[in-house]
């Protein structure tokens, strides 16, 4: 079947999913909505405001939006037409938002394939099938260094704010101790550091400042550095959306020690992001053909719904 | 609710699984089923000729067997009364142990999760997640410097073979080049060393050789090398059952490239293997409760079965 697709949102993301989409053998992009009428791509361009009017055209909506205020005010509005994928990133909140887009996607007989990327997404599953294996696992996951997206949009958020990025950089020290076993000695927000740059009026700047340190979720409870730095500066030195990140599971099964670890190296966050939206999505249109209605995350997701080969080839080609 | 479980086979791989399943929360074990009838537990043993006067009293029969031949020969009779879980790992039969033991689950309405464990299992995982995310993924497995229990196994069903190991062993070259991007130069078999390490007769050893390099599917096409040793420096030297590997995919998303890698490293393979088998066998129980019926490759099972929080704590606390 080829799979029909639209995307929502033309930020990275949107733009990472664009090129994606076209290059899956089985998918077609209908087009783009945006609030934007003028947009520098080829793909068609509608208004979003019409896009219930499409909805019988469209396999899967993809919802390129942000976490930080797209997502909440937009996303079950979509559920209500159309089979979506969403990248939504506020950890704190997906329970809430799988159950707001569940109680759509059933009300209109679609699925919503919710959080997925890579962190919440690839990291989840990980994490979820890592600690499945060992009675009392020991578990560390590490970001970066790199850029973190949805940081960078609530930061982006801020009044006063003209540019603005944050790397999460793993402490050394504490990758160390859990490759060593030692996992345990470390928590998420002691193993990080949160460095974000920013280009702001310096009247701005305390409560820029201020604001960030104590966002909640985003920032709060990890070491914060806040750099304001000259727009050419910026310019030069915070161009490029690199990331990746380690998720280590240890632990004892029987006599013996296993760890597992699942590794991510990415010259640029969207474009990975998007890879996994992309495969979800072809999931979700799967799910949705096989008539599975409501939310489903990542790990409700039989993984060889991601493929582009049927289920017959993979065990031949790939188990 | 409680899983009421069974083991059939207690050779290393059925002795880890009755270690892991006392360990699980959610898990019991009836006993176990051998045809061996004194085993060295304190877990109630049956002669394995009985196993069906006990099937109303089982959720899950695990079935720690040899891929070789008991697989092939007994695991559809267990099928036909059980749910079952197994690591077969014969993959290029995995198609035709699929089809037989979806038809004997679907006709007596069980479930049976096969070819679990990691190599196949949370490796073929991997794989197939991996390439879904890159229109043209390039992807290696390395195995190792590990033993290899198919493969030893293989080696000691030949006639006259006393002791016997294989080690599979990656070529540093070949790792760097995955590493370095060049993942298509190398090919899996180019990429390891089969190392062979056999105690016979010397009157048996160019028969042995000659059979071990000839094995279809766990030998032919691979660098193999057959050393024969005495029984006392094989006891020294190759008791251990270490493990791991790596599947490194890594392709180009639009404009930039990433790396996507899942790494084990493990003390004991059969300890690992059994961790992989226990869970599966959750997941299955839980299949089968929701009224479930037929066969399950990894690739089919929803991962949050896998785990023993329920859905809503593991959306709570790892997504």
């Amino acid at each position: 079947m080829t799979i029909t697709t639209a995307i929502v949102g033309y930020g990275n993301l949107g733009r990472s999913a664009e090129t994606l989409i076209k290059a899956q053998p089985d998918m077609e992009l209908f087009g783009i909505f945006s609030r934007r009428t003028e947009l520098d791509t080829d793909t068609p361009v509608y208004p979003v405001d019409s896009i219930n009017d499409y909805a019988d055209k469209i396999d899967v909506l993809y919802l390129c939006l942000g976490s930080a205020t797209d997502i909440p005010e937009q996303a079950v509005s979509f559920a209500e037409h159309f089979t979506t994928v969403d990248t939504y990133d506020n950890h704190k909140q997906i329970p809430d938002h799988y159950a707001r887009m569940d109680a759509a996607a059933r009300e209109s007989g679609n699925v919503a394939v919710v959080a997925t990327g890579w962190d919440p997404g690839l990291f989840s599953l990980n994490r979820v099938i890592g600690a499945s294996l060992f009675p009392e696992p020991q578990q560390n996951t590490f970001w970066g260094r790199g850029l973190s997206q949805g940081h960078s949009n609530a930061i982006r958020g801020i009044e006063g704010v003209r540019f603005g990025v944050q790397y999460t950089i793993p402490r050394e020290d504490a990758i160390a101790a859990a490759k060593a076993g030692r996992g345990s000695e470390i928590d998420g927000k002691s193993a990080h550091l949160r460095q974000c740059w920013v280009v702001a009026d310096e009247a701005d700047q305390d409560r820029i400042r201020d604001t960030i340190v104590n966002m909640p979720d985003y920032f709060v409870g990890y070491q914060t550095e806040v750099h304001f730095i000259s727009e050419s500066d910026f310019q030069r030195d915070h161009q490029g959306l690199p990331h990746g990140g380690h998720v280590i599971t240890s632990g004892t099964l029987g006599a013996s020690k296993s760890t597992v670890e699942f590794a991510l190296d990415l010259e640029s966050n969207p474009d990975f992001t998007a890879a996994a939206l992309v495969a979800y999505g072809r999931a979700a249109a799967r799910l949705a053909a096989d008539g599975a209605t409501g939310a489903y995350t990542v790990l409700q997701v039989p993984p060889y719904l991601l493929s582009t080969k049927s289920l017959e080839d993979l065990l031949r080609e790939d188990v």
